[in-house]
């Protein structure tokens, strides 16, 4: 994000005594915003192509310290602006990212109550964002306490989404395709069990919430840079087709704490009649803050391995022993106990994780089950839960530490906190300085049951800061962090580009547990994604979980095919290859494409995409000429016709076509697959069938 | 703490297959507790000079989270052992402590629930304690959240009581002295308005609770080391006279998370026919585990002044500026904004007092104000209120602690934390060091308004586990607390003497408001104190508080002679001289008193004793054969007919008596005081009238 480069910001002021509302449109002139004070409650529209896309919606707060912000405003000026710079991130799909807006700010005064409120609106190609703002000055809110957030999303007719059940505490919910009037009899379906989980409506749905109108319009909408304030929902009036936001609550029930000057997150609306412009939004990025940090350079995109799967999938353990019924840190002596031998972050594991990723070119081995205290870790709202730098007896750091890096490779640090993030935040420089001092330089963090302070939840305001906090602390010691269970991402990453990860909804350790529906992945990038990168950890190549742990129920609901494609489908500069080096060695030829993918870009292309049905991207891995495309598809397969046009004109590449074998089938014959080679120009078309579930990868590089 | 000397420590193990209820009487045999499971219920009793103090009470606890711990219960053994140790405190009212006890230990099973709890009864001479113990092996109970603990104390008649209201979040009310009976009708009135706070019935009461049966029998109930459990009530069953425990709940209601092996805190009974035992009793020190540090050589009793009555009393402010309605720390740039003017902690006026302190041999100077963020300190449940290490313009850090230093004192820190404890943990590891950097050894606190975590109170477990933690890693930087609006303290100065002062009642501050009653300081020796040390800032001159600031109406209700008797009979390793430099030049022949009182000591005496209306205490300097004496009356006034039967016989000493003058009353003459000088030896007696709301000091030291 250096290196910016601002090519036009021109101000244009309009004040008028009394004010009227006023439109804003994007720069292409397909987005159109018009907003109003109308009967003193502030009020907007947007429309797309000339037709309304979202219908006139209000927009307030009630508060719980004060006279509400649900009307009596008077509209005191309109400001428009337009805005177009292109900056680069420090990674990411595209090398450069264009921020073209155009910008209407309304001023408002509640002349009762001496205050103000303003709202700025952003209106780019691909879509809407708006805030709220509360100036300092002449405010007689210095302070205020939010009850509710009443901002309308007035939908324009009965659309098709793809939603997850509205929580406090969890995204891990498989995503329901339906009406919008079908979301009330389908949500306790929806609702699977969760270590922590609390839902509050039949209709409140999670953002980033993906429709697709009856005309053949997307519309998504979801919110950016989440600082200082309360995640957001969306509870659906599904007589009127109406969502309204609807934010998580505090200990007390309150669900902000206000402080002016400040302002609400971005909500964001993403808008075309192609699917794939979808994927190709940078709205979210484009609303958040430019990068923070001075010095980047210790920020890399990761590609890793982990001890892990053995034990989601595996029956292995984190703990280390069956001796105690629960463990008190710094008084339970764990040499003293006996081990159940069950525990495979062990030294001699490790070091073959180590050793596998050395000759296979991954950067890092994450190792889960390191530390102290896994035998009663969760579902005792337990406080001094981990201190984050004792290992277990058969873990030796500084060894570890060394062969790793004598190798090239280092370990990735782990911290689950169990919730505990009063515990964590008092170990928190502690943890990090050990990390330093033996070379670490990444962290997987968990937020894994409910949250202590007790009372408070995954997504309020007091969590969502202590996950920023996590990240800026770490970034004092040049720490990159990958938060498990925390909020859900919505484009820090840009602000903070040491916050390379989040998990944030059901990755593929749910395919070990009851599995994850075939469409997951198509669904995927057009919600989760389009805050920031996810940890999916893909790469799965026995899909029998059975096969590994005869207790378990799991299938993973894929073909081998379509888990190489998700390197490509699901962007992230943190990829792992989650499965047993021993299940990779029975498929070296397919593996090699885990081995060649790239995982940090100059130039990204969504060549086909319907949510719920099929995506395929393709991707220039950075400062190369060579490209990557992955196609992952829904239950009911898919056929791709792709145009390589993206290549450079005249050149010739070698394409490597990972594909489905004929007869390959999510469920009953997973592992059949076909790799072909074959010249490709610029003007190669290829015509692919995916299988149900399934997908393909390619490489392609210029031949010298 | 250390050279501890283990005189003697016998163990009977006494074990039955069917057992039944023991006995275990004190060493001197006057104090007898009978303990035993009663239809399943764990019942005790405890009996003074061989007449019932504590009728038969039971124990046990609901639980939010499984069957009650309220019955069911089977004895399965008994325990007695014999202890006697005499031990040396840090610092202290005494230089060597005895601890001499027998013990009765009750092992308990609930069969059906498969659980285990004990009790454990420590008998002395002057009371009892005992506490519930949860053992790890065998108990189906590894962790349980207490709903509420139901601890009875049956009174055995409607004894008399001075009380204060219970309360989830401040201590600081007016004592009342009422029969039990009265405690209801009298609770209304009993509550004056505080920044937080959070009663909960109409018959709860705090401890430490002194009462006075109508046999002349002083009882105190109250609690020792409190560690990881909410601080307890009393709630008055005031038909039957039965108190029972009632816990401080947390954010969601429960009142403590525990984990086996556990205990809760001691629950305490001081008994004695004779009221100057209550105030000698070690009871509560005693039943604290030995000193956690190997190290003390860093902990020093401190005589100190301040830049605080200024702006207690004095209408100065703690504020830089009014030029803005709330602040960003970090964010608002103060040197730009243009100052007050009446913020008396800069630099000009800090080394006036440290010119002050150091010409009468004070050891610190306190300075509140000097750093940023006081604009909006309070009442807007704040998160980031101070950062603690940003000073406002006008107070450089580095000179005034230099100058200081050169002239031989210390200046002493200041934490006011706004109830903000999130805030505080992020920013203690580099307070601390910036305190250390610049020379502080030691810090006041302070807790003023609602806790953030939000919900949380101010005795919650939550709580008293930040006070703990906040005690444990000043120690790692050799720093002494002095914890306002804390807990009140259970005796844990004995394990962690670096907490060499608290709050928890109202202090002197109080007079520079609405005062406090004239008899406060004859009750605060029998209540406040018997867990420890209180910050309480004696030493006020000018009781016309308008003399200082037109607006108050405030009015010190003591004499001046009162106020230097305070620094003996309000023992504390902590003593402020609180009044402005100015008043004390006024008076500097009764300020000389304040030069000379020592703040540690080898030994104590209580001369004197009723609550409620005089307490006269003689106090031995440490390291020396110079005596302190010192008496405060009610508004009553008290006459004293003192043997100095302590001095040491055969040698002769001179003793300055600094006393009310024959016309002083608290109201209408506070400052007419007499000094008067004479030769005293062991055979003496002094003859003395306290006026009302009076006292008197003296020193004693031997003619060379």
């Amino acid at each position: 994000m250096k290196n910016q480069i601002t090519i036009a910001a021109a101000m244009v002021l309009g004040c008028a005594a009394a004010a009227h509302g006023a439109d804003v449109t994007s720069p292409g002139g397909q987005i159109t915003v018009h907003a109003d004070v109308i009967d003193g409650v502030p009020t907007y529209s947007v429309d797309y192509k000339g037709k309304p896309i979202v219908k006139p919606s209000t927009l307030g707060f009630t508060l719980a310290d004060g006279p509400d912000l649900m009307g009596g405003f008077k509209l005191t000026g309109t400001e428009t602006s337009t805005f177009d710079e292109t900056w680069q991130p420090v990674w990411g799909e595209n090398a450069n990212i264009r921020n073209h807006y155009n910008e209407l700010l309304l001023t408002m005064d509640q002349p009762e109550h001496y205050r103000k409120m303003n709202l700025r609106f952003r209106v780019y190609d691909d879509g809407v964002g708006f805030r709220y703002e509360f100036p300092q000055k002449d405010n007689a809110m210095a302070y205020f306490i939010i009850k509710e957030e009443n901002t309308q999303f007035a939908m324009t007719g009965d659309h098709t989404a793809w939603w997850i059940a509205g929580d406090y505490d969890t995204q891990e919910y498989d995503w329901t395709e339906s009406r919008l009037s079908e979301i009330r009899p389908n949500m306790i379906g929806s609702i699977s069990s969760n270590l922590s989980q609390t839902t509050f409506s039949p209709t409140g749905v999670q953002t980033s919430l993906q429709m697709k109108t009856d005309d053949g319009v997307y519309l998504n909408i979801h919110e950016a840079a989440l600082v200082d304030y309360s995640c957001m929902h969306l509870n659906l009036d599904d007589k009127n087709m109406v969502f309204t936001s609807w934010l998580t609550p505090d200990a007390q029930g309150n669900k902000g704490h206000m402080q002016s000057p400040c302002h609400t997150p971005w909500r964001t609306l993403i808008i075309s009649d192609d699917a794939r412009d979808m994927l190709s939004s940078n709205l979210i990025l484009n609303l958040n803050e430019p990068c923070k940090y001075a010095d980047t350079s210790w920020i890399k995109p990761v590609k890793y391995v982990g001890v892990w799967w053995e034990m989601i999938a595996g029956g292995k353990q984190w703990s280390y022993t069956n001796d105690v019924p629960s463990v008190k840190l710094g008084e339970t002596d764990y040499t003293k106990l006996k081990p159940h031998c069950n525990h495979p972050a062990n030294n001699e594991n490790v070091r073959r994780y180590i050793d596998f990723a050395a000759d296979n070119g991954f950067d890092q081995v994450l190792v889960e089950g390191w530390n102290e205290g896994w035998e009663d870790w969760f579902g005792h709202s337990k406080d001094k839960v981990f201190d984050f730098v004792t290992p277990y007896p058969d873990f030796d750091v500084k060894a570890l530490n060394d062969y790793a890096h004598s190798r090239g490779v280092k370990l990735m640090m782990h911290h689950e906190t169990s919730g505990s993030a009063r515990n964590y935040e008092r170990h928190m420089a502690q943890a990090y300085k050990f990390m330093e001092d033996n070379g670490y330089n990444s962290v997987k963090s968990g937020y894994v049951g409910p949250i202590l302070p007790r009372g408070e939840h995954h997504y309020g305001q007091w969590m969502v800061n202590h996950y920023l906090y996590a990240v800026t602390e770490a970034a004092k010691h040049h720490i990159m962090v990958n938060a498990h269970e925390a909020v859900r991402p919505t484009g820090l990453c840009r602000t903070y580009p040491n916050l390379i990860g989040n998990e944030s909804a059901r990755g593929t350790e749910y395919e070990a547990f009851a599995g994850n529906k075939p469409f997951h992945t198509t669904v995927l990038p057009f919600t989760r994604l389009q805050g920031g990168p996810m940890d999916y950890t893909p790469g799965i190549f026995e899909m029998d979980i059975k096969k590994l742990n005869p207790q378990s129920q799991g299938h993973c609901n894929s073909t081998l095919a379509r888990q190489l494609a998700l390197y490509v489908t699901m962007y992230s500069p943190l990829q792992m290859a989650a499965d047993l080096p021993e299940n990779y060695e029975r498929f070296a030829d397919a593996f090699q494409f885990i081995r060649d993918v790239a995982v940090d870009w100059d130039e990204s292309r969504y060549l086909e995409a319907e949510p719920g049905r099929y995506v395929t991207a393709a991707r220039k891995a950075k400062g190369t000429d060579n490209w990557f495309v992955g196609c992952t598809a829904s239950e009911h397969g898919h056929k791709s016709n792709l145009s390589l046009n993206f290549l450079d004109p005249g050149r010739k590449y070698e394409a490597i076509i990972y594909a489905d074998a004929p007869d390959a089938h999510y469920l009953t014959n997973p592992q059949a697959y076909v790799i072909s080679r074959k010249t490709v120009t610029s003007k190669s078309k290829l015509k692919l069938t995916v299988a149900p579930g399934g997908g393909y990868a390619i490489s392609i590089r210029p031949i010298k």
